[in-house]
């Protein structure tokens, strides 16, 4: 059996109860190591669950996935990924070749960005697509997400910005903070702030694109939110997190359009 | 503190370890009881949680929110929510009457509906805003999800529905089936059903509206994606869950309108 285990998005503690027992009976263990962090690093990870961690980088799981799959029809592997393991990224292509090896897979659930993220009010029912804003350079300037981020908008509808890593070979990991994802969208609106959600130090900070710019959220894992209709509940539970006292005192007021109940 | 703690999908190991840590030394914990159920019931949650789990169903939530934070600014209380805290309900409410009481609060994420659909292999980043398809009566037949839904497939998105229980008081809870959504959608599309997600029995079928309105998937909680554009790494996770051998054979040919890749 192939294991898919979601690490949750905190410390070694946010496995679930189903999820350790897995680990620590499996023959193989593997971390995936390029679509998102935890909080503590491989070394905490073996320390807690008591199991050698193999480094399962994006590379291997493409070009080696035979190694990954070796001996699962008759013993068990696990694939730990951080967040839940269909989240941010899929695995669709390690369980299409498990299938088609005769090996059965099973997924253990957790938290991922794409649920965690209900944590600072917003209903999320009401968030359209999902974009990812990456870093621009001097020759790559892509601005694709600001139409989806449009779209949404146009329909009331909230946008979850995955903030890219932007990684190259041979580079160290590179992530996007919210105060540069700020700077790098045009448009002036309500935005939210989310750092290390579901870890002991996660910040939300709600405000204005311009407000987010200067504000610095700390480590990452950093992700953004672009409001879209607010509801007056969802207004009340932004306060909480406004980024200035007064960030989001004058809603009602200056921005009328995004506030009928 | 006020912990809300999510439960995950499927029984009781589906808490994180960090969850049930907490769990075991709150003064008092709180089972939310009306949004969705897990695969066992109270008893078993007691039993293997070792604590008594005190019922807090709608209207105590809303109407005794007191008697749930009473003492949490000095001892630590849990409310335990099936999913996540802020998958598809949240408790913007209490979370708000919390901090204007002075009580800290804390989230510990778990697996939700919202996320763990991505199981079934359509991408999360590409589902617009999800709905909910309520029991139809003689008298009221609201059918603003379609609408939602024809908006996501205009813009090439998947829609998850969210399968209304239509309880009301006095009667037993009664669950909307993958089948019975199927027979009140209108048009014909390429559809999946999702039956227990993340627990041991779960059931994923993809087929069209018509093949899933015959398929029985079994005990509750179900939950239904309309598909928009489909990748043709989706479509061949899809073919994994077909509702019959040759459901989604003929995608490509019959159906290139939604496979452009």
């Amino acid at each position: 059996m192939l294991y898919f285990i979601g690490l949750g998005l905190g410390d070694a503690k946010d496995i679930t109860v189903k999820g350790l027992e897995i680990v620590k009976q499996c023959s193989r263990v593997y971390l995936e190591a390029y679509t998102s962090i935890l909080t503590v690093g491989k070394d905490a990870l073996e320390e807690y669950y008591g199991r050698e961690l193999i480094l399962a980088d994006r590379d291997m799981v493409e070009q080696e996935a035979d190694e990954i799959l070796k001996g699962a029809d008759v013993s068990d592997v696990a694939f730990l990924v951080v967040g839940d393991p269909f989240g941010a990224t899929t695995h669709s292509d390690l369980v299409l070749r498990a299938v088609n090896a005769g090996i059965q897979y099973r997924v253990i659930h957790n938290a991922s960005i794409m649920n965690a993220v209900g944590c600072c009010g917003l209903q999320l029912y009401n968030f359209g697509e999902t974009v990812s804003i990456v870093f621009w350079t001097d020759t790559w300037r892509p601005e694709s997400f600001c139409d989806k981020i449009k779209k949404n908008r146009d329909l009331g509808m909230h946008t979850l910005c995955l903030l890219g890593e932007g990684r190259k070979i041979y580079e160290p990991p590179r992530f996007m903070t919210v105060s540069q994802a700020a700077e790098q969208l045009l448009e002036i609106t309500i935005c939210v702030g989310l750092a290390r959600v579901g870890a002991e130090d996660q910040v939300i900070r709600a405000g204005t694109l311009r407000q987010l710019a200067s504000c610095d959220l700390g480590g990452p894992l950093h992700s953004m939110i672009v409001t879209g209709h607010l509801h007056p509940l969802e207004v009340d539970m932004l306060r909480l997190s406004a980024a200035t006292p007064d960030s989001l005192q004058d809603l009602r007021m200056t921005d009328s359009s995004t506030y009928t109940s």
